[in-house]
């Protein structure tokens, strides 16, 4: 089971970052998503996907993180500028434990020291300044050996066409 | 070479969302990146990251893009969540002309019908909705056959650590 921690998340200027971190995680095999601000708004539009394209993932708003961090059990992996290259830290992580549940920390801007010393792996998604949404997107494709992309079931869905817009709604 | 065609950016809602298009662009290896609508502090906060981090790709703000479209000598590619298979479409574009430039247009929310018709291949990442910031490191990692993300040389250099940050200042 993965999960998704977002820490430093402000509604106001992040919203739309948090909410694209969310749907890729969503997307890509996350179980559950857990935020450090509470904010209703993400939670609704997050829901209202599950509800239209089919259940995945949890979301969870104003968690406290450094609870969630100190009682995780299981791996901690943090996503960052500043780590471990992306295969081999997800080689690592299946050496220590295969089986393990992984709490994934996707910061904004500026994540506390703390953080680092919390997470059996800090992981950089190449060396070079981009973006946790698809950082998280990467790490995610190469954790599930480039089959993350979940197929689910919902009201609505989308057949993949060359031709455009293709949405069949039950 | 690969370039990337932001359409719809609206610089009030989409300024975050846009700018992790570009350095996304940038770290996973496109030459040129064009958007819409002119915004200069997105041409300025990218152009400092070229400064630091390593010459990258280019970037051009205010681009009329009917007119890139148009006179587009190459692979016209649009991400989006309605298309062919991320992986088939990859092959299709490389058996088509593997020497080809390619444009790959990235939109905002609302993408014009006539972008649909002008593309050579819509593309879709994954039939769930989540993020044109996955859509487009996905789409790249895949063209660069898993090779996408550039170690370039500037004055700061990220040296991946598990231990936090290690950045080298020339």
């Amino acid at each position: 089971m993965i999960a998704i921690l977002r820490i430093g998340h402000r509604p106001d200027r992040d919203k739309r970052i948090t909410t694209h971190v969310c749907l890729v995680a969503r997307a890509f095999g996350a179980s559950r998503i857990l935020v450090d601000l509470a904010d209703r708004e993400l939670e609704n539009t997050f829901n209202s996907v599950n509800d239209r394209f089919g259940e995945g993932a949890s979301i969870e708003t104003g968690v406290k993180w450094r609870r969630v961090i100190g009682e995780w059990k299981g791996i901690i992996a943090h996503l960052t500028m500043y780590g471990m290259e992306l295969d081999e830290a997800v080689a690592a992580i299946k050496e220590k434990d295969i089986d393990a549940d992984v709490l994934v920390i996707v910061g904004a801007e500026k994540v506390p020291g703390e953080v680092y010393k919390a997470a059996d792996f800090n992981i950089s998604v190449g060396n070079q300044p981009h973006s946790e949404v698809a950082a998280l997107a990467m790490f995610l494709d190469r954790y599930f050996d480039g089959n993350a992309l979940k197929d689910l079931k919902g009201k609505m869905k989308i057949i993949p066409s060359n031709e455009g817009k293709v949405v069949v709604e039950e």
